[in-house]
């Protein structure tokens, strides 16, 4: 999965790098076309994600990127979102002294890569700061290499998409500084001394800044080399010190809902029922032919007509290509179709993947296994035989926190239509 | 339930008043204590919510408002924390034409009070303004009663507690008007014309603009009457026209995270688990006798202590008063501890109350009936015969979705003591 310039993880000296590991389980961002080949259109980028807030807004104690949603500290599902996007080289993370084991541990608890932890400041430019530190080549003890254009994003935004960061990423390139921004929600108002209204802002004239940003390297890093102890202080919009400090305008890009911040309590069940709805949104259906009219691609293409909501996906096993380990990284619900062989080989094959991955982790994965027989030749011990592995599969599966479950289909060779595959998809559906 | 100058709902001739219902089923907004006698110090208090929206922002076709939350519609969480509040007399709520057989429905299905419809306008200001004219008596047809104090609040801020409401009245009886604030969770920009960033404003000088918002009727009223056609059709803020039009500068008041507006499909999700976790934290104990001493009001002391996350109440079912229906009202969990008597009677009538409440329509109610026995007193045949008409009346009420279970409790009359009841308290924990 690591090739090109993001295949080497850097370990500067003074910064612990994360390492390299299994493909991850969040299927929440599809890769754009649009992020096919961006590489040679933006050059080198990395990403740093301030992390070292104690998030007393949420009124828990545990700051809120390392709050857990669904067993899983937000934190590892923005770095999935983020270690998604191939071009991006290397993500610094910041991270307070106290927290630094703790991240340590979650990165290679869930396998992240290309990450790097830089201690956090006391303050949220601060750490900023020390994260493009890291990436400055110029400070002794660094090791990454000095990008081109910088991202920098929140730990607690987990559902940034690969859309809108190379969109901010293009304009930054363009505009020396670019942010996501978004409608405003309430109206904004200026207090006088005495709490009382002095003016209502028009909401019409004014946007939210959201996350990601994006700035050319040494416009972000000459302002803040430049900025006043005030602003490393009490500031909080890297924009601002562009505009400031180095004069550059920032491009401002309009965002999607889904860039919202993690800030309450009620943000933390908002995350988790969505990244819930986005699992339960997609099926991988997984044939052991590359044969293109066998029965088992025209069922996932009927699937893929009958399930409007669902987002269909499809790979083959057999192939020596990490093909699938890609597919797993977006999937927890897997159709295997048998075409060929009715062996346990090919579903042993594809448990032992999902095992390696750190997919079972976090959910069940659900594993439908189809085996097509043409009924009238193949005898019923050998029907019972199946349903007996498929059975003990299941039992020893289950304990992976794999569900596996098996339908045998009757299929005749000779009768490989499309009408055929609806009626056995709509078996699968039902 | 209806006492006082809140008994009678009005029925305007051009508007659509709620039947007077059953106690409702929300148990997220206990009274507060500052809450229990404001009557004399606020004067009359009614409320306009326009619901009127569209809901474009939610990304479905359904207003947000009528979406639906754990299968009720939204509005009706926001209803109920309304009407929980005694001192406001009136709730008028602006509905478009389309929609006005569909909130009458919802109205009827949960019971709702004190409301009256009136027709929505086309813009956020006009739908205000139709609600204010049906309370201010000056048109024709209004038979609502001009209120000295009129909230406004949004229908889609359903978390809204009785005391934010009172603070934000008692301002604005002061001020003439106020409005809930929040810190702002994103920095707010400026757009330039060509979609650069102009200025960035200053985190700390603003405040986010939230709702509820209180005003004396006749200063948001003549504001609106003044009011410029741009204002009603482009304006948001109800603040900014009490400041322009009646230059009232009005009192901002610091609101909790809970005001927040579902405007997003996350923050349904979020409404959704907001609303499950105020369910499970509320248990009512349910005593068949008076006596303070008796066992059943040692055990709920007992419990108090012991489940300090969950919100204890409790009420003496065999009163004649409407005190079983209030704590209903807040209430998805009940411990019924009958200690004269062991007949289904007390039960049966509380399941009979639970009945006619629309609770069980919603979610299930979980009913544990705990009958206390002197066991060497107590034949068995009496033991056997009280565990047989529970399983019997817990059959039944399951259809009603009311889960009910038994314990039969062995408990001395001579001992009553508290360590006693410990044992028994921590077998229920448990």
């Amino acid at each position: 999965m690591e090739s090109g310039p993001c295949s080497r993880p850097a370990e500067p000296r003074h910064c612990v790098s994360g390492r390299a590991g299994a493909g991850l389980a969040f299927p929440a961002f599809p890769l754009s076309a649009a992020g096919a080949e961006p590489g040679s259109r933006i050059g080198t980028v990395a990403a740093v994600l301030p992390a070292g807030g104690c998030g007393e807004r949420m009124g828990v104690r545990t700051p809120k990127q390392f709050c857990r949603v669904l067993e899983r500290p937000l934190i590892s599902y923005t770095l999935q979102a983020m270690e998604r996007v191939c071009w991006i080289k290397d993500i610094v993370v910041t991270v307070t002294g106290e927290n630094m084991e703790a991240m340590r541990s979650i990165i290679q608890r869930y396998g992240h890569k290309r990450i790097s932890l830089a201690e956090a400041g006391a303050t949220r430019h601060r750490s900023i700061f020390n994260g493009l530190k890291a990436l400055a080549e110029d400070q002794p003890g660094c090791e990454l290499t000095r990008p081109e254009v910088v991202i920098i994003h929140d730990a607690v935004r987990p559902f940034v998409e690969e859309d809108i960061l190379l969109r901010v990423v293009l304009a930054a390139k363009e505009h020396g500084a670019a942010g996501a921004i978004r409608p405003l929600v309430s109206t904004v108002v200026s207090p006088s001394a005495d709490g009382h209204l002095d003016h209502s802002l028009d909401r019409a004239k004014h946007r939210a800044s959201e996350m990601p940003q994006a700035f050319h390297f040494d416009v972000i890093y000459e302002a803040y080399q430049k900025c006043s102890d005030f602003d490393l202080e009490f500031g909080t919009e890297c924009l601002q010190l562009a505009l400031k400090y180095c004069h550059r305008k920032a491009k401002l890009v309009e965002g999607t809902p889904d860039l919202w911040k993690v800030t309450y309590k009620q943000d933390l069940c908002a995350a988790e029922a969505m990244i819930k709805e986005k699992i339960s949104q997609e099926i991988c259906v997984v044939v052991n032919t590359k044969d293109e009219e066998s029965v088992g691609h025209l069922l996932e293409e009927v699937l893929r007509n009958e399930l409007n909501c669902i987002k269909v996906t499809s790979t083959v096993l057999d192939r020596t290509s990490g093909d699938i380990e890609n597919f797993i990284d977006q999937c927890y619900s897997f159709i295997c179709v048998n075409v060929v062989s009715s062996e346990s080989r090919e579903t042993r094959k594809l448990l032992s993947i999902l095992e390696e991955s750190s997919l079972p982790l976090l959910y069940p994965v659900v594993v439908v296994l189809v085996h097509c027989f043409d009924f009238t030749v193949v005898p019923l011990a050998q029907k019972m035989e199946n349903l007996v592995w498929i059975r003990e599969l299941a039992k020893e599966a289950k304990g992976r926190n794999v569900l596996l479950s098996g339908v045998l289909l009757n299929h005749s060779q000779d009768c490989c239509c499309s009408s055929d595959c609806q009626v056995k998809a709509q078996m699968l559906c039902g």
